[in-house]
């Protein structure tokens, strides 16, 4: 069975940089060494060395670009995040949307660097979509949920069903990660009964007081 | 069995404007009356409505956008191609890229107002997520052909054999066109030998001297 | 001195489609002729050419593409536009956003083809960027007060106060547009007496029950 | 009189890259401090961190994103920038277009972060447009030019005059930079005597056998 990954989006958030960056880091590193739960984050494109460098848990980059080196002024081209450390990235974030064409781009770049891909969709079709294209994970997020408090767990756990059957329907072999208001041990609970791998949230641990206790609860149940 | 169908995209060509579409669709509905083949056209927007009011071929879209009616300037929600007489729609055309989330937006909009709906791709893994999405059609056309007189059938049958085969294992119900270069019945053969319902062409027709020479020729060996 | 100009954006409201955009379009007409206050409206794409064809007030596209003649699917180049009968184009409109490249590309295109241009901003600055470039008119819109109900006239005066002098340094001969919210006599009064030519607007006359009394109310203190 | 500025665009080139881009940066170093001129360079975002602290020159980004702090997976805000120790950026570079409400946006948080900024543009009426918004430079490359090894400043000085001239006209304050296949000495003289305050320039140095050698020649008539 695949152990659950827990994934951390930093986006830009204050809270998400910098010394507060570093204490996320340092809790998730610290949890995931002690309950082997896996814990990535996922830092601003300008802190990914820095993070990756300084923490041996998975550091994903936000977005990635699907084009080689070159004459590509203000892209991430998958090699650049490799060499800064990174072990995989988002793909067509909400926040970042893509082009069919540029995410299998993106894929097919960070496939080829050996990065791990989680393409990010809003439902159960995307879901499909998504997962035909044969990422590492999809990350089903609605986007009204998003930041919004309300679990996608506890509110729409049939776009979680849907997006899981869609996927194991499409390619079971990619994995599905649920998103969107997660914030407790019990969400992460229902999200993995639900059929999911894992989580992908955001201010829920960012944003919080106290994100080793938070991480400590996401982790609780698994 | 399917009968093939052949889609003629008029882009923004002067060739696809004005008398010169009516010359265009007036053989089109010619050479589909005689042969009994589907001959749809695609012209641009604000030509959409008077060809689907004097011609009975199917007049398809060059593009929706997957908004209801509203506040939405510069867009065109399925509401308005009904109106306007449209049959279906492209979606995705590699000369109008958009998201993930706007296909799976203007598909879903495009089926409840009732119109066949072409995603267009650009290689077999695009059209596996495109056709995992469950679209009337998917076109693959790989860009470097496009306009190029060099025909995808005889130029790259191997990426017409595998989105064939990647849009039978993702959806079996939607069916494949072919596009790029396509000028001839001998492409047409080739492209339906493969697995195809069809074709996706534009220049080869409505930049002819002859478009229904050219159209007769296309359906001759279907 | 220059006569107003009001200017109405239809948008893909269903109340700007069909009889109702022939009813709005019979008013402004008769508007018009009885004032002397130029009326324009901005139907939708698959509705231009029906409206320039049965009305003799101008009829504006929504949006242009900066592109020719050609391999353009889903775009809309100037001549598409004349050929439709537009005599002017809104550009960059804030639910059709525009690169600085495609704007001045759109913009040059337009006037070959003798089309009138209205650049839309969202603030001084950009005001003053595009009033650079040297449109027809520049239409200010603070982005939240659009379809507010909320007049840019009453609430922000100081934006179009702003905007107008912005106009004024940077190209003389451009004439701007106050937009959002406006939809009284009273509003556009206020507007021409902070500078403006005219106004944009949609959903005030759109979606009034009686399109032909607010027209009416709109010109009553030009 | 204001000081030349030579600013360097590693863009996504490998030699702009790792061991390479210290190479580069080096060189800048010891040539700007040689000989007073200054001499910028911008590289990619995962190295930005790295090279504006081991460096003493100015360190650019290659994109910057109008957004806050908060929720904006995968861009890139202002304070980013400066945290990572950045004292400038690109905007709108040919190869990340930015609407005009982004570039004004940009611009915008930038200069609240005090960094220095350089709009670039594709013709003199864009550049018009990009001086009215007040940056402190608008770089001005012909898009077909940049990469070809052919200079801007013989190929078609009037482009620059053209935007030296424009500039001056909407804001005397804005300096402007050519740029577009820059290589040499004379390169930058032409630039000069025609009114620019410096070049923007990538492949000529980034690709160079000898950075140094090149970066010795471009301010060897300055």
């Amino acid at each position: 069975m695949t152990s659950p990954f827990i994934l951390i989006n930093f986006k830009t958030y204050r809270e998400g940089t910098g010394h507060s960056a570093d204490r996320i880091a340092r809790a998730a590193q610290a949890v995931m060494e002690d309950t082997g739960v896996e814990i990535g984050i996922a830092p601003s494109f300008t802190e990914l060395r820095r993070m990756a460098k300084h923490y041996t848990i998975p550091v994903f980059a936000q977005h990635i670009d699907g084009v080689d080196a070159g004459a590509h002024t203000g892209r991430i081209p998958a090699y650049m995040l490799t060499m800064a450390g990174a072990s995989g990235t988002l793909i067509n974030h909400s926040e970042r949307r893509l082009t069919l064409a540029e995410i299998e781009a993106g894929l097919a770049a960070a496939e080829s660097a050996k990065l791990q891909t989680v393409i990010c969709t809003n439902n159960i079709r995307a879901t499909a979509g998504a997962a035909a294209l044969g990422p590492s994970y999809v990350a089903i997020e609605p986007p009204e949920l998003i930041g919004s408090g309300i679990s996608v767990a506890t509110a729409d756990p049939g776009i979680i069903e849907g997006s899981v059957r869609a996927a194991e329907e499409k390619n079971p072999s990619v994995k599905v990660l649920a998103g969107a208001g997660i914030h407790s041990g019990k969400c992460v609970r229902i999200a993995l009964d639900l059929g999911c791998t894992g989580v992908l949230l955001a201010s829920g641990v960012v944003k919080a007081d106290d994100p080793e206790a938070v991480l400590r609860d996401l982790v609780s149940r698994c």
